[in-house]
């Protein structure tokens, strides 16, 4: 029913109140979705230099219901609430033992890195994230 | 009418796309509103490591609307959207030349760091958050 | 006669050339660092938050004999140099299928955190960090 | 007789003890190196993105010689140690109200991104290098 990753919370991640620092859940969230996308066939590296296209996340939306520590390991979740022509939105939660640390959304457009432009996902690609996002055995 | 700080985009901030990574511009986001808040006299070093004191994001919530280049200079500007009694909403935008890059709204809880429990903005430090957030001349 | 760990080159860590951008390198030794420390039974949240005790880096001296890439798995490998009554010197090389990316030394001091004096390793701590960076098995 | 920027700690350097985390000061070396080659003409992004050249980092070698904290203002020092055909080693060292915090070296090179091959420096750049490191107005 989603794409889940483990990351743990390490010390680049706090701050000085000990907890994580809400910009580094971000990175934490983009690690998680190339993740998504390789196991969709779509290897970053590969998209951004050899072919020129990009995934620039254009909106985020997410509560951080509580926070998270030094150490802890943090179940990431990633569903799909829309994939569109260029754009795809994800549902993202994170818990640690079964407690929630944030929950929200992400939106990711296709472009074209040299005009900037939209594009439409490729076929397959689009397949792939529907059945990888749907499947309960990944 | 708000609270505006230029921030440059710097080589530590973009991806191999040449944009803005947008995880950075929420370290941007939060160095603004560590200015806002010393502008207020509520200094963070002061506020966290001396009255185990934070002010966590709690909510997060932006459009990222056009990308942002290496070396651009970036308009932040914060306003008021809302202030209530522990939480604070801070409407957020950039823009560079005046083409604007992100839009949406942060959320601040201040909290007692050792038990975690939401607190009330002292009334000093909410009367000066509404001046400075409204006040055109700063 | 190491410590070994493998860390995968993310979007977060290249800049605008497509390859790391050097403090990420620094990122990621010091995640392996604490990999190191938690295999010898030290626990860097439990050493910071509730014994107040740190291990900050004092000196890094670090050769970037060539560039790595977005999607390439590095091998960190950590070997003893010298372990004094506070300080330790830890030999840092990241290999990807081989080639050498970086080499040189990180030198760490166990302080305590209030004070800030430096502080010996317990004995058993030094015991485990000989042991596991010896050990062919780990 | 040298290149001085100023630099406050933010809530984005510091870790769970307050200080500095080291990876953090490299982000603002970098950021200081990147206003020196500025002020000598050279800018980064049409350095990397248009003329297709960089100058990645090929050495570091850093003592910490006391933590920073959340808040403080950094006198960042950039001096000339050696600029050959290709490289350029520059001194640093850190200061907080006239206390040292680091000092050492770091060495770049000029390549060609799409080789990867180092190249001379440009005779014009060369010699503002050398008169903005040199000259104590600046």
């Amino acid at each position: 029913m989603a794409f889940i990753r483990q990351t743990q919370v390490r010390f680049a991640h706090v701050d000085a109140a000990g907890i994580v620092f809400y910009p580094r859940y971000f990175e934490m969230v983009n690690a998680i979705v190339e993740d998504l996308f390789a196991a969709c066939g779509e290897d970053f590296a590969e998209l951004h230099l050899r072919q020129g296209k990009g995934v620039p996340t254009v909106n985020v939306a997410i509560d951080f219901t509580a926070p998270s520590r030094l150490g802890e390991l943090l179940d990431f979740d990633l569903c799909l609430m829309r994939l569109g022509r260029s754009a795809l939105t994800l549902g993202v939660e994170a818990r640690c033992a079964g407690a929630q640390r944030l929950m929200g959304s992400v939106t990711l457009v296709r472009i074209d890195l040299a005009s900037g432009a939209s594009e439409a996902w490729p076929s397959d690609l689009a397949t792939r994230l529907r059945n990888t996002l749907m499947d309960p055995a990944i």
